[in-house]
């Protein structure tokens, strides 16, 4: 940026108006704020010339690459603030600006109503008025048309100045038409421009509002002594269609280490038939672009990708950038590795987590830039392989640069890409991460189960300057995380995570066992006993007690109402009982507008007095309102704001009230 | 910017390290931070690295023109927050900048303590603190002697090593000169830069902290059928001095028109030897850069500057870009005006207020750019002449870019140079004159009379963003501010505001009358009867009733105590009395440490239960303190955090507690 100390007269006089406190905008511009194809994107400004006249701005936009600009008018708010809301179609990048400008149309109308009301219009604001519509045949703007039209009224003008006719004068400036052709052809005094271009990014709708469901592909034999095949899953996929899930996501399918292998329960002495972590990547059978042979081959994947589409699904897979000390890259790229003086690679650590079947790439020295480039091939080999969603193995861990470069690298090939951060760690890094170009982020969700800090962690994502860039993607459990809270939750538990997870979020998650209710930990941990990460599992999908019922209730609710669709459609009420959280989720125009009602303890019914949103309705505390509970089919008519509720968690943990004001 | 959809590669990698949510930063760096002299410049960053390895940050920082840049430490606080104080000790442009780096020999420090404590430290671990040691050799850090130690320190360890010594290798990579010789030293892995310099302008101490006292010299002979003199106004200069004030303004001291000369009270009937409104600036004599004749000569301006200084006192003069319809500027630039069709030029108006005797000037077309080199000129003009102050006339009715860019220039030749924006309008356009130089501003002070809007006011003034660029200046009243609350609360009010505006203001004014408690305003308006804008008058300036002990006494706090001399040294503490204003100005270290209370009801007396600040002092609820009025003497000891006072109006309606806690 140019220094202040060093003002240009001529660059700056060509800036007359002030153009300020741009929103959104990330970081000055060096990041872009998302939206999805045909997302509102409300833009704000403040926006103010010198002196008295009237100013009119307009935000303009288009395609990163594009040389041509769309154009929409911003309307004042209040205290120099002004706004306008854009939306764009596609997939890709694009960016917007501020244009404003001193409007001395308006400024004449506006003082010659004033002299007119007060009896003093005279001949020399007539005069003045000609004079501007004269200076509009120079503006070089508008239609052809719009120019000659310019002259008409000019002629008119003049005409009506001969004959001293004031009144027809006023009324020819005033009307609409000669308004709305003055906009489009009139000048434009001190053109100004926000300097800089802010970006945004746009992805498909996935990336906002996306039901996961993960699965390990080896556990879908539903015998444990044999290992499951990409055919194996094929199987599920209507089973999981059934529950009205969006992404099938499987852990890491490449070869696996034999170097260091865990054995079940993560411990160093496995087994002979040990499947081993199939996040220990790469084995003489090959590394990232190679598939573990006991799920089959790539045919078996294209076919399994080709079904899952037809059942509504879509594959991700796990992309985790770490390998067993087996994987082809050791040797074939040493300069990728840390070498001890001793000759030997440090195992990788994710404190207090031991990794000592992975050892990790740098991104640096050796590995700058050959490693990026490796990657980013690999990315686009699996792009090629039909798999458009990655979820990403701690990338925290992996350099900020490396994701900002290799994310628009692959974004140039397929703008509709989506890649999901499972970062736990420090909340300005999992920002970062989503800056640099991740669509989607884990979350803290999974370990928020009290009402305040749901309310405070929710309102932060939907509300604060992070919820312009970044999607959290609430998973209720991972292979990794056994929540406590479902440990000792029991069933009603299990439905109450789903019931905020699924309502809460945009996108949500469940890893399979989720829905059998599945708790059993490693004593005192917060993983799984016999965990899936260690050996192959066998499991009756619809075993008694299972949850599916509620999975898909939630999922088809999610489709079936708009309100559910926009993560920050979001607002707490009150409900005297810390708890029941209570929100609503609606649509600007309030056709579609849910009252979710959760019971966060899973061992006792709670009630309580809570308030119906009355006012959003323009209702009086008075107001009579129908809801529907959706969850049960009961329907309910409220009159007056404070009405009374009970949860039941042996019955159901929540309510999903559809209001309807009619 | 660069669109952050061109990632290039070798660009990002360069910045491995997160450097965000610098503080302060204005507008992204497009406008200026301001400081004075040796003033605290507290920076803030969030700075961190991918993965788990100890980072280090400094602020780099120095004159925005030199080449060479000074650099302090940043200290971590919590959640990837960092910070350091930096001060600059001379008036003038300067900027600073963050780096970070990834910290090796913090991070093997870290590990081998963690591996020594567990009993697992290996002779691996302390290859790797040699080889560290032996590549900072190349690291082009450090002084020679720097350099000859690191391979001294290697010689060392590599002779330890030959012992099989770990202790002694240990040791020598713990202790503390080995510590500090890596950070002059040593090599700074993935050494990353905040992209872009922040500005920071340093003024002159006076700019933050001055107390102005405003009169019209014409009024000055005693005698209202007299002009008065540059020669009159020095005969003041004792009277002045004794009230203590830092800076004497003036209203224009410029030839006055003659056509459509207002009349007294704002007449457009004036009487023969009506002298003028000082802002109808021009005539046959003169114009911007002469000298109203009756005042004096230039010579007798520039004794009178050299005796002011002499009283501890800086002139200050008015700068109001008009022109009175004789100014010869009219004939000599036709181009620098706007003509109206009938060859008249509008006369000034600033809603709703009228100037028939004014024209404006514009900026853009013709004016641009001869009228901005011929104002540049003026004031260079001026400032030739003594004149560093100049308080500007209506600022925001003349173009933001003309102001940034002549302000720039200005401080070119003198940084010393002092702009007060007397602009009254709305609050976003205020603040951009701030930041496009404007050392100080006109406030909403005037206005805010009860203890809500007060508090609301000044934390907004001194803890939200524009404290960093925006210093308001209180003045009590002006030429055309008469308050309401003045006109109707005799004597105490005006000790009340007086209290006010020198005690929470780090900038305050008084216009000459105000000590006299003169009140008389034309019936129903904020406007002083018989205004000496349009009349010379003569007053008794030592009048029964006068404030002037009070007006000494509070800038003779101002001067002695430090805390008064911060404006963002304020906090607001409990009162249980809506009238009563009660408040702290502390320095850091509590040795300047004031509790001041301000009864704002002039017409009764007002008391209540207040809150002493122990906490402030490391004190519960129950210590004991000493306090002594410095408005009365008295001394009282307050023993327990709740304690009670009395402002009676009628004897003084404020009371300022030194607190000393020995």
């Amino acid at each position: 940026m140019k220094s202040p100390f060093e003002a240009d007269l001529m660059q700056l006089a060509e800036n007359r108006l002030a153009i300020e406190g741009v929103t959104p905008m990330i970081d000055g511009g060096r990041f872009a704020v998302k939206r999805v194809e045909n997302e509102d994107l409300t833009i704000s400004a403040d926006v103010f010339s010198d002196g008295h006249d009237k100013i009119a701005a307009a935000v303009v936009y288009g395609g990163a690459g594009a040389s041509n600009w769309t154009e929409t008018p911003l309307t004042f708010l209040v205290n120099d603030r002004w706004e306008a809301v854009i939306r764009f179609e596609q997939p890709g990048p694009y960016r917007y600006s501020i244009i404003a400008w001193r409007d001395l149309y308006a400024t004449w109308r506006d003082e010659a109503k004033k002299k007119l009301d007060a009896g003093k219009l005279t001949d020399l604001e007539l005069t003045e008025a000609r004079e501007l519509v004269k200076a509009a045949q120079n503006s070089g703007r508008g239609s052809k048309a719009d120019q000659k039209a310019l002259v008409t009224l000019h002629e008119r003008l003049e005409k009506a100045a001969g004959h001293g006719d004031s009144t027809a004068q006023y009324s020819l400036m005033m009307n609409a038409e000669t308004i709305a052709l003055l906009e489009r052809a009139g000048n434009r005094t001190n053109l100004s421009r926000f300097p800089g271009d802010i970006p945004v990014w746009v992805d498909r709708t996935v990336a906002a509002f996306s039901a996961w469901y993960e699965l390990f592909p080896r556990s879908q034999s539903g015998d444990p002594g044999r290992h499951g095949t990409f055919a194996d899953v094929e199987k599920r996929l209507p089973d999981i269609q059934e529950m009205g899930f969006d992404v099938l996501y499987f852990p890491p399918i490449h070869p696996i280490g034999k170097t260091n292998r865990k054995g079940k329960n993560n411990t160093l002495t496995p087994d002979e038939g040990d499947p081993g972590s199939p996040y220990a990547i790469g084995s003489p059978e090959g590394g990232h672009n190679a598939l573990h042979p006991e799920l089959g081959s790539f045919e078996d994947l294209a076919r399994l990708i080709a079904k899952a589409k037809e059942h509504g699904l879509e594959i991700a897979i796990d992309y985790a950038i770490q390998c067993s000390p087996d994987h082809p890259w050791i040797k074939e790229h040493p300069e990728w590795f840390d070498w001890r003086p001793d000759g030997t690679i440090k195992f990788a650590e994710n404190p207090p987590k031991k990794y000592e079947d992975i050892v990790n790439v740098h991104f640096y020295r050796g590995a700058l830039p050959t490693l990026w480039y490796e990657l980013r091939d690999s990315f686009l080999f699996w792009l090629e392989k039909g798999v458009r969603i990655f979820r990403v193995d701690n990338p925290h861990t992996k350099a900020f640069p490396f994701w900002e470069w290799v994310i628009a690298e692959i974004r140039k090939v397929d703008p509709g890409v989506i890649f999901l951060a499972e970062a736990f760690t420090r909340p300005k890094v999992m920002k970062r991460l989503a800056k640099v170009g991740y669509n989607q982020s884990y979350s803290y969700f999974t370990w928020r189960n009290k009402k305040w800090e749901l309310q405070e962690y929710l309102t932060e994502l939907t509300t604060e300057e992070c919820a312009e860039y970044m999607r959290p993607n609430f998973f209720v459990n991972t292979p990794d995380i056994n929540p406590i809270y479902l440990q000792t939750s029991g069933r009603p538990g299990f439905r109450t995570r789903l019931a905020l997870a699924a309502s809460l979020g945009g996108n949500y998650g469940v890893y399979s066992g989720f829905e059998l209710c599945e708790f059993l930990p490693v004593p005192g941990k917060e993983e799984y006993l016999n965990s899936e990460k260690y050996e192959i599992r066998a499991f009756d999908w619809k075993a008694e007690g299972n949850i599916r019922d509620d999975i898909a209730f939630f999922n088809r609710l999610r489709n079936n109402e708009p309100a559910m669709q926009d993560f920050r459609s979001l607002a707490f009420f009150n409900f005297w009982n810390d708890q029941v959280l209570y929100y609503g989720k609606r649509t600007a125009d309030r056709s579609s507008y849910l009252l979710i009602m959760v019971n966060l303890d899973p061992h006792h019914p709670q009630g309580g007095h809570f308030e119906v949103p009355l006012w959003e309705f323009g209702m009086g505390d008075d107001g009579l309102i129908q809801a529907e509970n959706l969850a049960s089919g009961q329907v309910v008519a409220w009159h007056g704001k404070v009405q009374h509720w009970w949860l039941d968690p042996s019955e159901c943990p929540y309510a999903v009230f559809k209001l309807s004001s009619a």
